[in-house]
Parts: C-alpha cells; sequence; structure tokens
C-alpha cells in the first residue's frame, strides 16, 4: 500500500519528434519543463491543482491525463492506488503545437506513480527513485508512439524500434537507444499562435506508399542518425521526409510554406512532430537563430530552448 | 588523347549491400579483391587477359563490363577512346553471389579509365591518381543503385542517399557518407555454391508498402546506423529488415532458412545484396565465427573477409 504523506515532485522536458524522416521513432527533448507534485493524502479524493500553459483547458478531475497516467502505472505495477491523492502541476510545455505536451504529461504521470511506489518501498528501482526504462515502455505504449515519450523519459535525442504486435495480443516490445548529439547541434523552434490536434493530423496520411519511397525514407532515417550524431553538414539529406509531411501539408500549410522558406536558405528544417511548430536543427548558434527568425517574420514565436541532456528527474 | 604507353593498375574490394533495412542504400566492404590493369596500346584493337573469379563466363570484347564502365567514364569526361586497349583482370570476387561483383567490376572500370585520363593530363585530380567523387557518381548511376558501388569506392561502410530524378530528365544526384565502424565489427560471409541473378531476385519484390511498415522500416535504417557506429547490441534490432527479404523468401530459400537459424541463435544474419550469400555481422570474431559455421553445417564456404578502411585504390 502506497504510504500516507509520501509525496514526489518531478520536472519533465517537451520533446519534438521526426526530425523529418525519424516518423514516430526520434525524439528530441526541449528545454521546456512541466513541473508536478503528487502527494498521497489522509483524506480520501481527488484536488488536482494547475497552473501555467493549458491550465484554463484541463480537467481537474480522474479524467486528467497525469491522473489517468499514475493510475495505468499502478495497474501495471499491480499497486492499490491510494484513496487520497493531491496533485499540483506547473506546466511550461505549451499545448497543442507539436511539442509533445500530451507525452510529457503521461511521462509525469507514470513517473510519478513509480515515484510514489518505490518511496513505500514496493518496487526497488536499482537506481535513484524511479526505472526509467519502466517508465518509457509504459508512457510509450499509452502515447502510442515512443518518439516523444522516450525523449521526455531520458532526455537528449532518442531512436526507438518497436516490435510488432504478435497475433496473441501481447503489447509490443520497445527498444530505446539514446543518441549522442554531435556537441554543434542546437534546436530553434517556430511556434504559431494556431493549435492542431494530433489526431486530426494523422487522419490525413496515406495507408501505403510506393516500395522505393518506403526505401528512400529508410535511407534518410539511417542519414539522420549520421548527421545527428556525427556530421551536421548532412542535416539537409538527413531531414528529408517522405512519409508524412507532404501529405499534411492541407493541415498546416502555414508551416509548409515557413519549412520551405527555410530550407530554400539552407536551414534544416522540419515539422515537429504532428505540427504545426517547425524544428530546425543548425550548428549556428545565435547567429542561425536570428535569420532564422528574420525569415519567419512576427507570426512566430522563436524559441532557442536547448536540448537537456536529462529527461523526467526527482526535484528535491 | 590519352597517352599511348600509360597504364593503370588498380585494386578494387567486393561488398555487402543492404545490411537488413540498408535497402539499396547502405553498403559494406569486403577484403575480397579484383586486380586490374589497363594499358594505352600503340596497335588499334581490344585485348582482354581474364583470369580468376568467373574467367570462364565473361566477354573478351567490348561488352566486358570493365571495358563498358570504361566508355562510360570517358564519355563523362570527354574524353577520346584509344584505338588501342589492352586489359588484364585477376578476381577474387565470386560472380552472382550478392557479393556486388558487378559494382566492382564498373568500379574498376570507371576508375581505370579516370586514371588513365589522370596520366594522361586530361583530368587533375585533388590528389592521387584517382577522384572517388566522380568515380561514385558514375559508377552508382551505371549500377543503378549506390549501396555496392559507394563500398567498393570508399570501403569501410558507406550510406548514401539519392535525389529524385527530376522532371527534366537530368541523373539524379547521390549524397554518399562514410560510417565509421565500430572498432569491434567484423563480418562473416556465408556463400552456397548456387547463383542467382539481381534482376530475378528485384522481380519479386511488392511495388508498394503500408505506410506503417515503410516508418518502421526507416526506424530501422536509423537504428543501424547507431548499431553499426556506436553501439553493436542493437545489431539484432538495426538488422531487421521489413522491405525486401520476406518478399523475396522464394528466390533464396535455404538463405532465408540459414538467416533464420542465425537469428534465432542471436546472430545478425542478413541477406548480402540481393543473395543468396548470408553476412553476418558480429563482435565475437573468431568464436562467432567458429558457432556460425557450425549452424551453417557444409553446403556453406563461410569466409571472414574483414572490412577494409580503403576502397579502390592504385597499386603501383
Amino acid at each position: 500500500m502506497l504510504t500516507t504523506g509520501s509525496s514526489v515532485t518531478l520536472r519533465v522536458p517537451a520533446s519534438s519528434a521526426n526530425l523529418g524522416p525519424g516518423f514516430d521513432c526520434v525524439g528530441l527533448a526541449l528545454g521546456l519543463w512541466d513541473e508536478a507534485t503528487a502527494t498521497v493524502e489522509g483524506e480520501p479524493g481527488l484536488h488536482v491543482e494547475a497552473t501555467g500553459e493549458g491550465a484554463e483547458a484541463v480537467p481537474r478531475d480522474e479524467q486528467h491525463l497525469v491522473v489517468r497516467s499514475m493510475h495505468a502505472m499502478w495497474r501495471r505495477l499491480g499497486v492499490q492506488p491510494p484513496a487520497g491523492l493531491s496533485l499540483r502541476t506547473r506546466n511550461g510545455v505549451p499545448h497543442g503545437r507539436g511539442l509533445g505536451s500530451s507525452a510529457t504529461a503521461i511521462v509525469t504521470g507514470t513517473a510519478l506513480a513509480y515515484g510514489l511506489a518505490a518511496r513505500s518501498g514496493l518496487v526497488a528501482p536499482a537506481q535513484g527513485l524511479l526505472d526509467l526504462d519502466v517508465v518509457n515502455e509504459l508512457a510509450s505504449a499509452l502515447e502510442g508512439h515512443p518518439d516523444n515519450a522516450s525523449a521526455s523519459v531520458f532526455g537528449g535525442a532518442t531512436l526507438s524500434v518497436t516490435e510488432p504486435v504478435d497475433g496473441a495480443g501481447g503489447s509490443p516490445a520497445t527498444t530505446t537507444v539514446p543518441l549522442a548529439l554531435h556537441p554543434d547541434l542546437g534546436a530553434v523552434v517556430l511556434v504559431p499562435e494556431a493549435t492542431l490536434s494530433t489526431t486530426t493530423a494523422r487522419a490525413v496520411l496515406p495507408p501505403s506508399v510506393a516500395l522505393e519511397t518506403a526505401a528512400a525514407s529508410t535511407a534518410r532515417g539511417a542519414m539522420l542518425v549520421h548527421a545527428l550524431t556525427t556530421d551536421p553538414s548532412a542535416l539537409m539529406a538527413g531531414t528529408t521526409d517522405l512519409l508524412h509531411q507532404e501529405a499534411r501539408r492541407a493541415s498546416y500549410a502555414p508551416s509548409m510554406a515557413l519549412l520551405d522558406t527555410l530550407r530554400a536558405a539552407g536551414h534544416a528544417a522540419t515539422i515537429s512532430g504532428a505540427g504545426p511548430s517547425v524544428l530546425v536543427l543548425t550548428t549556428a548558434g545565435e547567429q542561425a537563430r536570428a535569420e532564422i527568425a528574420d525569415l519567419a517574420g512576427d507570426r512566430w514565436r522563436v524559441l532557442a530552448p536547448g536540448v537537456p541532456t536529462c529527461g523526467v528527474h526527482e526535484v528535491q
């Protein structure tokens, strides 16, 4: 049973996904953070307090995504949920912009629940308060794809492959590895005011592609890893997507127009996740940021949030 | 005009292609070598002397693949072919086994022709006798895909992406990068007695695949680069092909049966190129070679040719 009075506070980073060809498999943590505290209370009931990005819109009950994710982890661990629970969140990750806010919330919830179980002696992680592999596996399954969740769990850049679901209906197994980013590499994120739900974005993808497109996409995915880790001069070749961006052009036309402008100027721009934010990978630091801001004009918020080398972590 | 009496001798390595998901884009040089000497003769006519692998089957006239490739390079360079030419080849690369023998021949021819032009002062490479980028570009175009040719040109492991052919009918542009192989990595090659033409092998590929298969393949391509360069423990995940091997199973059933056996035992086996040879990537050296030979039985020749760090090069 969870110990009354036990409490866990965590920070979890935002993320960008896909980076062009790394569709549903490559994630990049971004230095925009959600912070949350969960406490097992003596009094029964659920108390949710939310501030920051999206606070006006999130439910304050069992439907809150962090709370749902906590219950999913307790089910996974075979831990009885507490009768009384309080949750306090302060969100720094913009919602509905392709910056992984739902994955951040899911990682927050699964990690808080694991942390409370560890505090109560019900699980024994190898070190610290969390078992990041357990959090990553469940968070990726809840999210439906591992790219954003893995980046929020591990920080830096991540690559995940998922084994197909077997015939017996078992969960797919996800393998996530960290990619050692080239030290000169930085990220610029362009955030529009408009939002876009991921469900809408995914609806327009074609069911199939030509074999040669699949092969060319595979080559681009390989080149993306090479560019991220070893040779950023290959970033233009390594960020060319052939599977999803063009098919969704109508869903985020201003983002694609900006992407075209940036790429024509030699900037390795991609749609961040399912959009509509645009991610640019660059080695040119502040100079690139200024050029990109000029090209974008004033309808975009230009962020250079940095890529944190850690993901979800406890705040003492 | 090419200088009468000028002569070039080159060595060119064999290669394996695909390595699972790296279909038509990833190549690996193998330490099996063709050697060839071309000489501009004062007497008109073509004289071809061939020894070694496949020597009994190759034409001794203008249809010889090395000779055709020489003429293609001279056309590219705007160099008048000589009236008299002798070619002497000694082949160490088995033919029709998925070890890149045609790419090796094409690289041999294009490089010999370039080298003779350089000897005659008609082109000026930045260093040495050859411009490897020029050789790679033409050899890849002649071969139709860059994977084998690039490995034979540059040695080691290579990754190539090709820009789509534009509407004006121009040649596709290929970008090839070297992949810095993890130092523990080695290759074991299993060669059957049966041969298989690449045309037959390609004929059974499906025209299209599901989008999710294309996305999963892209993730595997990314994981292949990570496994080859950074973390060989990811080799099993990184060598899982989703595009071509299963579709061709009937074309090389014994190879796929061996592949299944090897993978079930934890060896990262793939079909080498279009087969029927099987390539295993391993960090376990001689121990792996012995285990693999045991699993293969006596119908397969087991080679551990090493991965040369240089590709085509002049022999003085």
